[in-house]
Parts: structure tokens; C-alpha cells; sequence
């Protein structure tokens, strides 16, 4: 029972802060984007092709956030942008503190692009608002039809799903269809891209996007 | 500071039921494996095949930890073998009391290998002994080659490393090597296997393996 209790009120907690965090970012014209997969699923080279695509056009920032390591902070780094890398120490997922520590080292500045690179896991972080615009929920190919299914909680609070790694789709089981359908069952409104980080297939259309939702 | 508290409580009652567990499974001759992974890296096709190269020679049985469906205790259920599914309705991991009220659902003889296929998350189930022999971290090479020191804690607490899906090789930019050596770094006692379940390559070495410690 305390248990429960306990785990309410961090949430409660987590959820004030992330209502801060999102009051902030919407004043300052800032669209943060909380991306969340698997481990490996390539969000953090689906950020890298978004950089070079949109930094000519808009003003993009970084927080990333890994169990240990500062790599993916160097990938991002190499290419010029801000970015700040929190280390959980082994935690499973960002809270709404932590992406509020991380916002205040960085010197962003109005109307910016700014992505939050979660945990890899395809559970724990579907339960914590960081005051985020949206969700977005990467799959790669290679990981199976069946995972909205079997992980349903992170494919119902995302509003786009990125199908990512779809160049390896000739040498797998793993069919784009099936997995569409599977994450349409569980939320109806999933918007898709299919992409490839390698091929740089379907890319454009996501930056489009982007573009959009920045009205630029 | 209570959260702490609670969790060691939690954890220290965790581990109380796994030393139970093990001290079972012990006293019945039965291996049993907690395989680890990201979701989609193949544990439960790891599993499939080597049922079909042992079946005819060892008893085996399959605990199956999912958030939600039954999809992959029916693929064993396929193979006429036994199994559980425990669906954790959102939990991010199997604990040892869950897995304690899988085995009492069994008709289990002695002398079996036991697959406890654990939920796809490669940070949490890391904390949380089942009673198991080992753990066995299973890894994708889709999944880069970084993985083991981004997420320490799960290569630290196993013993075996399956390297899985090695026939998607020449398509991507990962390297055995490179996942070999961040292994060793964070555990240099890992046992290493690389696998592909569609090639089969590297299936045998693992299945011997299997034999070897069930001293058959």
C-alpha cells in the first residue's frame, strides 16, 4: 500500500514540475520533444540526419539522457549544437527535475527545436511527463511487429511513431504494414513515419513535419 | 529517503523469495536462465531454437514475463513444450515471487531446463534476482556497439553474453568485435555466443553449452 502511495505522490511531484517545464518552454516558443524506444532503435541518429537537414533553418538544442556515458552528448556535440547529457546512473527514465537542471545549464534561446533524448526503455519512461509538446516513440524494424502490443503504455501516450532502420527491411521477417497496424490498434491517432538513417529515406517528410509544428 | 528505504525493503524481500527459488530449483536439478534484453533483440526466437536442437535429448520448460499479451507463450506453447506467460500488466520487470507462482502453475519434473524470458527492458530487470543460475543478456547487433556501456548494470550481473541476429552484419555498421570488447570492459568474465536465428550460425556452440552445465 505505501508503495503505492509513494509512487503517487512522485508522480503527482513529477507532473507539477513538468507542467512548469511545459508553461516555460510554450512562452519561449520552444518545441521540446520527448523520444523515447528500446535501446538501439536509433534516436539518437534519427536527431543527428534532423540536425544536419534543419540546422540552416532553425534553432536546435539537445538534452540526452543515458544510464552512463556521455557518447550520445559527443555525437551531438561534433556537430555544433547545444546539448547537455544528464547520466541517471543507472535509473530507467528522465523526470521532469532532471530535464528542468539540464534546461537551466543551457543557454537556449526562444523559438528553438529542442529534443529530449529519454533512457532506451520501452516501459518506465511512458509513466513520467517531462512538460514536453509530444511524445515520440521510435521502433526499428528489426525489433519485431508485436512490440505495441506487448508495450502498449508507450504507444498510447505518443502522438507520432517513428519506424525507423526500414533499409533492413528486405533481410527481415519484420513487415511495416503489421507493424502500423498493431500500433493503430492501440492508438488510433499515431502519426507514422517510416524512416532510414542510413538511406535517409523518409526523412524529409519528418523535418517537414517538424517544420510544421514550429510554424516556419 | 523513504523511497530509498522502501525500495531496499522491497528489494531485500525480493531477494529473500529468489534465494527460496534457487534453493528449489537446485534441490530438483533444474538450470534455470533469466534471459535480458531490450525488447526485439530475439530472446524468445533464442529460446525457439534451441528447443528444437534439444527437445529430443533434455526436459525443458519456459517462464514467459511480458507487460502485455501471450504472444510469446504461445510460439512455445507451438513447440508442445511448457509454459507460463506472466503478463505484468505495465511492470517493467519479473520478480521472484511472480516467478515462484509460475513454477507452482507447472508440472515440472526434475532435471529440466528452465527459460525464464524476462521483460524487454535492459536497465531494470538487471536489479532484481529471480533465483536463476545466471542471467544471459541477449543483444541485437542492430543495436550498435555501445549498448554494454550505456547500460553496465545488466552486462555487470550476467554470465553470458548472446550476440544475436549476426546475419544482419553486412548491413549495418555495428562489429562483433567492438561489442565484444565494451562487454569484457564492464565484465571481463562474460561467456560470449553470436547467433542468428535465421542462419542458425552459432546456435550449436550455445545449445553444447546448455548440455555441458546440465552435466548431460
Amino acid at each position: 500500500m505505501s508503495l503505492i502511495t509513494l509512487e503517487r505522490k512522485i508522480l503527482e511531484k513529477n507532473d507539477e514540475i513538468a507542467d512548469e517545464n511545459r508553461k516555460l518552454f510554450s512562452e519561449m516558443g520552444i518545441l521540446a520533444l520527448n523520444l523515447v524506444s528500446s535501446p538501439g532503435s536509433g534516436k539518437t541518429s534519427v536527431i543527428e540526419e534532423t540536425i544536419k537537414m534543419l540546422k540552416q533553418k532553425i534553432k536546435i538544442a539537445v538534452i540526452e539522457g543515458d544510464c552512463q556515458t556521455n557518447l550520445d552528448a559527443e555525437r551531438i556535440d561534433a556537430l555544433g549544437i547545444p546539448v547537455v547529457q544528464i547520466v541517471t546512473n543507472g535509473s530507467c527514465h528522465l523526470d521532469a527535475m532532471l530535464v528542468r537542471d539540464a534546461f537551466e545549464k543551457m543557454d537556449i534561446d526562444n523559438s528553438t527545436l529542442l529534443f529530449i533524448e529519454n533512457v532506451g526503455n520501452l516501459v518506465c519512461p511512458a509513466a513520467y511527463d517531462l512538460g514536453e509538446a509530444m511524445k515520440v516513440v521510435i521502433i526499428s524494424t528489426t525489433e519485431g511487429d508485436d512490440k505495441p502490443l506487448k508495450y502498449p503504455a508507450m504507444f498510447r501516450n505518443s502522438e507520432v511513431l517513428i519506424i525507423n532502420k526500414i533499409d533492413l527491411l528486405p533481410y527481415i521477417k519484420s513487415n511495416v504494414k503489421e507493424i502500423i497496424k498493431n500500433s493503430h490498434l492501440i492508438n488510433p491517432n499515431l502519426k507514422v513515419f517510416t524512416t532510414s538513417c542510413t538511406s535517409l529515406e523518409g526523412l524529409n517528410e519528418w523535418c517537414d513535419y517538424l517544420l510544421d509544428k514550429l510554424k516556419i
